[in-house]
């Protein structure tokens, strides 16, 4: 395999949210009480919801697509020490794409509304999966740099 | 927003499992008692992988390079009702990414050791995100329509 393989990925929905740029959006949607958005899945996929309803947490998968230029070792939002960009959750990566938890409160043909989303509006939706707690959920995982690290605002300047 | 709009995504390194054919790889590496297996990371990327061993438990993001044709309703592995795509975690998907939160038992370089894994020998790794509990573990999630199946052998001649 090389490492200039290729792949094309496309949306098949849009996130809707409240977050309307940048300085605006929290640094995860799970600090926030109930960060409130919707999801629109396009005529083609919305069959592909049948069953969705019967889950209370789903994981959305998107894009960034207004995220910067990738450095590898950066400082996270919520700290002030350098940290390899794959023990964060920073929106510049090598493929920009994002994975979310976000509750599920209903849903209204192919519309659901979420709680608990972070991305700003207009973020194109990759993926829907349902959360199933047998596989995704770890609550002694550890939490490495994180571990004593509080909910904070996002600092001033920085991306 | 348009639906023909098209991201490029490219690996970052390569996953390496026992599982050598779809017949032979698990419905879930979760289900399985350790999976083992490991991930390499292409050189271009290994910097970004600093502070990743500090994390008991991280997010394998990868592509399904050899799914089939989607089908947005179908019979999932582990039920023999036809089920919402969105709603399973069927690798036949409009875009093939796949996720599993895999055990990081050890780290060599840029190699990395895991446990839970069920994906193929020589699956496109696109991202590692870290698993943090605040954000990604919940225990009470229902779990829709797999609330009350259990385990089971992926049924013959099912894709």
């Amino acid at each position: 395999m090389k490492s200039d393989q290729k792949f094309k990925i496309r949306p098949i929905g849009i996130i809707r949210t409240g977050f309307k740029d940048k300085s605006s959006a929290p640094v995860q949607g799970a600090f926030t009480d109930a960060a409130p958005g919707y999801v629109e899945i396009f005529d083609e996929f919305s069959e592909g919801l049948k069953d969705i309803d019967g889950f209370t947490h789903i994981y959305l998968i998107y894009v960034f697509d207004r995220a910067g230029n990738v450095q590898l070792v950066r400082k996270p939002f919520l700290d002030d020490t350098p940290r390899g960009l794959f023990s964060t959750r920073h929106p510049c990566r090598p493929n920009s794409i994002g994975i979310t938890v976000v509750r599920l409160t209903g849903r209204s043909g192919r519309f659901l509304e979420i709680e608990g989303i972070d991305v700003l509006d207009g973020t194109p939706l990759i993926d829907i999966k349902p959360y199933i707690k047998r596989f995704d959920s770890f609550p002694d995982a550890s939490e490495g740099w994180l571990e004593n690290v509080e909910a904070r605002e996002k600092p001033e300047n920085r991306e």
